[in-house]
């Protein structure tokens, strides 16, 4: 009963999306989008993505494994926070994924990045984009977005 | 009267699809595709993303209007052909929505490529990935796939 009272409780669930095989150059920033969201009472569904042992534990999943577990957790999720400064096929297809199933969608990236124009030319209007000049406003950005779902 | 019956006898619509802001290092990649699928009889939709002024052209429109040109000839293609090599958000992007519109996918790669789960590891019937050792036989996947359309 007191675990059940906990989970009602529980957050928003949050499919994390980041670049894996496409670099894993911003490890660091994944870890703190994923820090920053579970202070603020959500729950990281694919908190793998901010592993940095992630590559060897993939090593022993099959492709499908790995694409089914992901697809998995998004179909349970309440909302999509994708960085997308560093290109990524699967990033892209994730955002495509969640927008289908009609949650809303959160792209950050750095303000120099060549951000794809299927995200910044995407008039959706379950989809944010923002560029975070900071880790502060990158914090600030996503605890806003958190509250407001 | 002629006009129709040329446009009867054309073949199918394709959706070339390859990385634009990820890097055009494959632009004479994308070329050989475009060139091989054109000699095969089909209709590059989307033959902007093979030309090398692409860049130049898109200054000159806004995200949106990129966003819904690509989407635009998207929607009116049999087959949409990506090459995945280079890691791309739009690539991801248009691969999942090429599936969920429902027309068979071909996602072309080199064989050393880091090739994104949610590629490799997708399980649906309407995608087929396949690793290329040369021009050759990237040309020879193409056409084998245009003529199964």
């Amino acid at each position: 009963m007191e675990k059940m009272r906990v989970s009602e409780q529980r957050g928003p669930k949050i499919f994390l999306s980041g670049s894996i095989r496409g670099g894993r150059q911003l490890l660091d920033t994944y870890r703190l989008m994923c820090d920053t969201l579970e202070e603020a009472g959500a729950e990281v569904l694919s908190w793998h993505v901010a592993d940095p042992e992630l590559e060897k534990t993939e090593m022993r999943m099959t492709e499908e494994e790995i694409y089914i577990r992901d697809m998995g957790l998004l179909m349970k999720s309440d909302a999509l926070i994708a960085e997308v400064t560093v290109p990524s096929t699967g990033v892209g297809y994730e955002i495509c994924r969640a927008l289908v199933k009609g949650i809303p969608v959160l792209c950050l990236h750095s303000p120099d990045a060549a951000v794809s124009a299927m995200v910044l030319g995407n008039p959706g209007p379950l989809l944010e984009v923002r560029a975070y000049p900071d880790k502060a406003s990158l914090q600030k950005i996503i605890i806003e977005f958190i509250k407001a779902l």
